[in-house]
């Protein structure tokens, strides 16, 4: 039997380099090589513990591009219906829609009711902080172009389709909209990326690090606002300079901070949306006055769970802006498998904007 | 000249019967003879002072059903083209819209930026505790069709169009909807009624008051819970019996007080929305978790100020269920214009469904 | 090994009842013994070969509901979530999506890329004019309600979840619409009391068929008009009285003839919609004015395919309705599996509204 | 009293310059010198009268920029509520909506009931091939930003309020759309430039004249193909070659030719929109098999009459844009009042992109 080298979480914070056995695919799954496996914020939240029970041992990473290595029995396709066969390039959407519950069959909405986000360590796995992962039947892939960037893709991992996912539900960004983004980690420079190529005549970004800023003017911001450097008043005033006196259209809260919550309701003008993206993990409650929303006549929306469909939107979105926007770039550190601790530590640091795990180091 | 009474506020708790002049309409504009004067509990919060500060002194009442007396110079039809003539019975909407604002002409939104709700006692007015109102150039008003019964359509007064606009902005209820309306004053009875005719299956009510609670099973509530009799977590658990574990898919605020708002983010399922309506007056704060919204994939809307269209969609609306559904029978008392002081006192007591201003009496 | 009998269609025009074996479900499927198997107009388009090839020899029968037999491995819910076990009552849908396709994965549309309709009639087979379905792993099917009447679901067949899945391609019906339907079978049926449960204000029914008009009344439509005793002229004349100058907000097509189509786009009023749901087999091209969509602000819709999410809807919504509407008596005629012949002459003579096959005769 | 030149269709084929009183405006209205007024191909039609009946003699030009030259009584702002005064930059949108009609006050939609395109060109007068365009109360006007290129405005003209008409309609372009515009006028050179910008992936324009299509792909196509050597077979397999297997999801019609109504429809890609711009002038019909409509699952819809909002976004869409693409620039001849039938016959010829009236000359 073959191995390969995983980072598994053994028990909150401590993750081990374990070899674990490479498993031929079942029907109608894939085995893949791993060739980047994306680290997220969420990965530094699972492994402190703060996101909750886990079956444990579990392979870590939930971003993942790889190689096709087999197909399992019946597979010809990935799940847009574009044919594949060994050796292609393919990016995986990591929670498998059941198909069989009230979200997905009913509502044609995630998070599905039974969603499976990790398996124990021992068994096959789709972890991406990995040599190989083993996609099951049902488990989304897609097929990169033949010109694609694996690196444009990866950059922003998990954090480009949970946007696509929040305008979805949240509504898109149009032409003329004024939108502020709180937050310019990952899922802040995804919202500032999108709403700049669907015709937002404004963006301004909010955070705490003059690095993400400038990171966040070059992916389509055309203002900047240090949280270090102002008070929430002085935010507010610097706002209203390059907003108008109408305001924010849309407010995407991607900071992941309890206090971005009434701030991003007071930002939101009349008629406009809040779209609550990064408070998934906060656990905590915060005052807002509900009659806000009715003289301002506006709408709150929380989304998560990105469906497969905005991992292949993602997919392409990244491609076709991969010599347009400096994507790819946004990889800051590339670590072995037996590194993913430090890599994690680069991400809760902040230092980084984005560190993949690269399985051939 | 000709003079007609009208209650006016001349300060805050204050209301006195004025004799005010009868004024011919303006181009564009046209009086009416008031036939109806609904009393709303926002005229109590006016006249109490909580709705803050008006252009004292004011003539009370926005709900209004009236026979044309005179139609101002280039008028012929309503606002909906349908021809009009003096004789002819007309529902108008109290607040026009300036058609030279942001929020009308560029977002098709209300508020108007350049509402005006109420005009100096002294000025040609509309306030509808009064024999006459003078609708200026701009205030839609449309015709009553032949067979309607105007009881039907003041029963609800202006919280059919409040409920209309709240689904236009919230999304509508549609078939299979299980909906939980807290309180059960005229904006939860027309949500309740809205809902019923619009395909929800199952529809929860929540109110202090039986006898509310029995007028909305009238209207087509399927189950009712009382909030005196009942802790939250009793509620909770009735709802759960009702509507099983997949809870409310939309839940409309109607309660207009602030503890409402908590326990509705906390009712609405997944995947739900939540309509706030009644919550435009009351001052304050609530906490809330904004992790429920993104975990729960959950939308807020708050909404108010109907549109001129919710005006029209309720006459028609009423007049459509005058003989299915006993809306005539809401009106629970006929004051005299000069009674309004007593009126306003039946609304705030809670002891009336819809108290109206009959200025034949 | 166990055998049941089936209404086999050997070929064009030719229907033989054969015994077949009863199979086992594989894991994730069900075997259901069919209590009701509906008797489609598209059967008989599909015996007559005007619904192009299919991989005969196939078991007819794409309506069914039935008793759970026995559950594959892994399954103990339904494909809503609910609990199932062996003799409870289900619904299904016929067409299971396969979730690996740009139609499934990246839109959330049907018809599936992939889609199987039929299968040879040797192999386990999910046609419902027969003893037993075998319903694959991946097709949806959803408990019934324990006091729900199958003969009520069954009766509107799959034209059903035709309309709800056209009104939501096409938009739905809501407060205060003006809907004209083209035809009274099944299809116009169900338009009509989805419209009429809806919200629509007025609802004109067009058909050759007295008995079908009646039928139509009987579901919610407020006027009916026979297409035998008018001409076009004299149609548009009694629809005008009927609707009024405005005309129509919504027509839905559920005629199937293609002469229907531009009196269709005709009959829809300015800033209408026009669904077309009964065309999906006529072949032929019919002559409309672009410039008509154009100057009317008007929308064409086609749609087909329901999804099991239809299903589901349409299984509720019957159960829902079955007290206030005559549903269950639209059932017309129950035949027994070898009168599956004597059932279609019956659909295509259109003497009956519904005919079922009953195994138990 | 002060006169100014207009030029004056005073019938069929006949246009003359008039010497016509300057009038000052009315309470609510505007009087502003033209800048620019630019010539349409709709004018073109007018002439010949193709398009109808008018109220000749008219002042031609519904196309403006203008500077204010003297406010109304009581008008402090634009319509947007932006603040105005003597001097101003201002864009109109040529229709006043009446604001008392069905379709404007409970649709919300154009055509209004009441439109008044054109008025008698002895009487005060907003057509823009004029020295000064009379703006009475209610006809919607708009501030330019300070930094604004009145060119860069002017060159699409009405095209661009009409597409994002258009998309209003028919539902926008969002990310990773394939867009077919078929016709490289100014409708189509905007539905082009608009797609563009709001994320389509891929963008193919369809025109007789090489130069237009030119100027399709510097405002954002990324294929052109030229229908003057092109079958209708060839066109559908380069635009195979383009879009791949699946097509176009949206198909734009800016042709105004009849034929290319039914090819649309054929392009028109599996779950796809279908989008009637262009076709509104053109009388007769064509041949569409409705069962392409269900089978596809498609969508059909026609707008015109672009809203005051759309010509507000026009012009801040342009506004936004005119350093990135050469929009001045498309503007290929300016003419004076007198060269009128010169500019018409340009237009007519195909030989210009977009000549404007400049007063000036």
């Amino acid at each position: 039997m073959k191995y390969g080298k995983a980072a598994v979480m053994v028990e909150e914070n401590r993750v081990e380099t374990w070899e674990v056995p490479v498993v031929a695919p079942e029907p109608g799954g894939a085995l893949v090589r791993v060739v980047l496996g994306g680290v997220c914020g969420s990965d530094v939240h699972i492994v402190s513990g703060e996101a909750g029970k886990m079956p444990f041992p579990i392979i870590l990473g939930h971003e993942g591009i790889g190689r096709i290595e087999q197909l399992g029995a019946g597979v010809d396709t990935d799940y847009a219906g574009t044919p594949v066969k060994p050796g292609d390039l393919v990016y995986w959407a990591p929670i498998a829609l059941c198909h069989r519950c009230h979200s997905c069959t009913v509502l044609d909405q995630t998070p599905c009711d039974n969603s499976t986000f990790f398996e124990h360590a021992e068994k096959p796995n789709w972890g991406s902080y990995a040599d190989y992962a083993w996609l099951p039947n049902g488990m989304a892939f897609y097929r990169l172009p033949d010109h694609a960037n694996p690196d444009a893709i990866a950059a922003l991992g998990c954090a480009l389709p949970t946007v696509l996912r929040g305008f979805e539900q949240g509504g898109p960004v149009g032409q003329g909209d004024t939108v502020i983004v709180q937050g310019a980690g990952p899922v802040g420079l995804a919202a500032v990326l999108v709403a700049a190529v669907s015709g937002a005549r404004k963006i301004v970004v909010l955070d705490h690090s003059q690095h993400r800023l400038d990171v966040a003017m070059s992916l389509g911001a055309t203002a900047a606002i240090s949280l270090k450097e102002t008070s929430g008043d002085e935010r507010r005033r610097q706002i209203a300079d390059v907003l108008g006196p109408r305001g924010a259209s849309v407010v995407v809260e991607a900071a992941g901070a309890l206090p971005a919550f009434p701030e991003g309701v007071d930002l939101t003008g009349n008629h406009g949306r809040y779209i609550v993206l990064g408070l998934w993990g906060a656990i905590g409650t915060q005052p807002i006055a509900p009659r806000d929303l009715t003289i301002k006549n506006m709408r709150i929306t929380g989304a998560t769970f990105a469906k497969p469909k905005h991992y292949y939107q993602s997919l392409h979105l990244a491609v076709h802006l991969q010599d347009r926007y400096p994507l790819a770039s946004l990889i800051s550190h590339r670590l072995a498998i037996g590194d993913a601790v430090k890599a994690l530590e680069l991400v809760k640091s902040g230092a980084a904007i984005k560190p993949v795990i690269d399985p051939t180091l």
